[in-house]
């Protein structure tokens, strides 16, 4: 039968997805996780205040969010001491991702990310034809030289990094972002992606410099603010480049919800603070128990802990495997040498205290 | 200075949105409306199940939803007696028409609609680089003969047709929209948005043919289900062309909060009856408030009134502002014809009596 076809390059899509949540892992399992340690959600939760403010909106669901993200949008403005015409607000930083690739790469361009460096980027990528050029890690690190040698190479629009970087937990200082933007072509396009910014030294995050229509800087209320869930990132940059996103972007795409939620998530700073404090002690908590291990924690400015099993990837993903047979979902590195790790979002001390509990069982059955 | 440059595609899109938000009237007006019937919203509210269920899922919301959608799809695949395989969720009608375009349409094909239909879809078409092509209303209803006949003219991939149609509230009963469906070439994918459908006589809704590869069926949670503000909708369809959803959305753009007010908003369909017993009831007051006034309201199968105002598109463009200008917000038609009308959303008593009070004398003003 004839049917309507789909684009060629839709049809050149795999079916694959970015990554399988743990609540199918759930249902294939049969029974829940007993420790949710795998997607750097923030088990610590959102501010008393920001479920207020989502029980407070939940009567007004009725009506479309603000297009505009006025409200939000200003409050932004005012944290940051920049102008509401710097901000973009999206469903996250893999909505905005997606924004931003479509704007910014015609079919067949090369775009230039770290090898093993967000599969979400790479998805977006790939839906909009464009050709990805990846650079390996150097020493756990993203390849600042790497990446910028790549894009001269290559003549590419569009650079992706993160920092700090996920799934390795690293950074680098502010300077040397810095060095590494001072470095591109001005025609180049950088997505720095600092999802992990509010858990990063304050050395690792470079001024906003809104005068850069090459650099575009993604945060997002996912991770410290405890409100994955609600999705809401935001994309700071020159106003000229955030103009842009209104060209395409789903207009009435933001929950009046999350708007509300977001804009009391950045009202309790003092919630965040404690959060990252907590962070922090959960970081220091997975490096004891990865050393109690023989295992080697690496340094990490994010909320997760990215742990080197010492060995090669097939025994990391049997620890892994292990370890989400004991109930404790953790995720990992696929990317060849990253892949010899696993990763371990920090959490409350219960769900730590699982893995504490289970780690040296998953190692045992891993052989 | 050098600086990125954004796609051919996008450099060539223009700057304006498919609508203006009530907030940002409100903001340039220095006031709030005292009347919100203009977005086609539900006044009436979620079910207060609904509104429980936002707020025992906030404290959850630091957790990612789940990106199959698993609990949500189940629920209304046992609604519909449909499979989950048969059903794609996403951030209401407005994301999944995007997410359709960009799947079906290469730059440069047509994709027919009628003049004055759903500019967001338009928006999607141009965001995609597709080439519109409008149909005229007849007698205010979506032109079926015409539509088909622009398809095979043009042998156009796409076609749109909103049943019940918004701007005007017409609608086509089931066996015409079926007779249209067999009209087309299998190889041209027809969009049936059906926002309305829960407004809709039982007689205006087709049977769902899920063996169909060229038609996808639209409803939502926006509308009679009063979740405008989550930003829900779905879409039925054959499964293999479900599938393809898989391959371009945000498989984590769906708010874990969302799909629980979803799953309990469906949950409860006698606040849905409530609900709609109640549109019926405002739309005979909307009616009768307009004959008052020597207006003719159209008959409507949605949760709004269009009245035609019985002159030139200046004289209803008049009377909105009129409107406006005494805190009622309303919306309307903008294509020829169409333009002669007022649209008035179904709400609570005290809005509508509100608009009762100030319709003549916005008549009045508008002269």
């Amino acid at each position: 039968m004839n049917r309507p076809s789909i684009t060629r390059l839709a049809e050149a899509l795999p079916a694959t997805v970015p990554f399988v949540g743990p609540e199918r892992q759930e249902r294939e399992r049969g029974r829940p996780f007993r420790a949710r340690l795998g997607a750097n959600e923030s088990g610590f939760g959102p501010s008393p205040a920001v479920i207020e403010a989502i029980a407070r909106a939940a009567p007004e669901a009725w009506k479309y969010g603000d297009p505009d993200n006025h409200d939000l949008k200003a409050a932004l403005a005012a944290h940051y001491r920049i102008g509401p015409a710097n901000i973009a607000i999206g469903e996250g930083i893999d909505g905005l991702l997606g924004l931003i690739v479509r704007l910014f790469v015609e079919p067949g361009q090369p775009v230039v990310t770290s090898l093993g460096a967000y599969p979400t980027f790479n998805y977006h990528v790939a839906g909009f034809g464009g050709r990805l050029v990846t650079v390996p890690y150097r020493d756990d690190r993203e390849d600042l030289d790497g990446l910028s040698t790549a894009v001269r190479r290559e003549n590419a629009p569009l650079v992706y990094l993160s920092n700090p970087d996920n799934p390795m937990g690293s950074w680098w200082p502010a300077d040397e972002i810095s060095r590494f933007i001072d470095t591109l072509p001005e025609t180049c396009l950088l997505i720095l992606d600092e999802a992990y910014s509010e858990t990063a030294p304050p050395d690792a995050l470079p001024p906003l410099e809104l005068d850069r229509p090459n650099v575009l800087r993604l945060r997002t209320f996912s991770k410290a603010y405890g409100l994955a869930g609600m999705r809401c990132g935001y994309c700071i940059g020159e106003a000229g480049n955030i103009a842009n996103f209104d060209k395409v972007r789903n207009h009435f795409g933001m929950s009046r919800v999350t708007q509300a939620a977001a804009l009391a998530a950045l009202g309790d700073q003092a919630w965040l603070h404690s959060v990252v404090v907590k962070v922090e002690a959960a970081r220091s908590l997975i490096r004891l128990i990865a050393l109690e291990n023989d295992l080697k924690p690496l340094e990490s400015a994010t909320n997760f802990v990215t742990i080197d099993c010492g060995r090669d990837g097939g025994y990391a993903l049997s620890v892994m495997k292990a370890l989400l047979d004991r109930d404790i979902f953790v995720r990992k590195p696929m990317a060849p040498v990253l892949d010899r790790c696993i990763r371990v979002s920090t959490g409350p001390e219960a769900e730590l205290a699982l893995f504490r509990e289970e780690l040296p069982k998953a190692l045992a059955a891993a052989g």
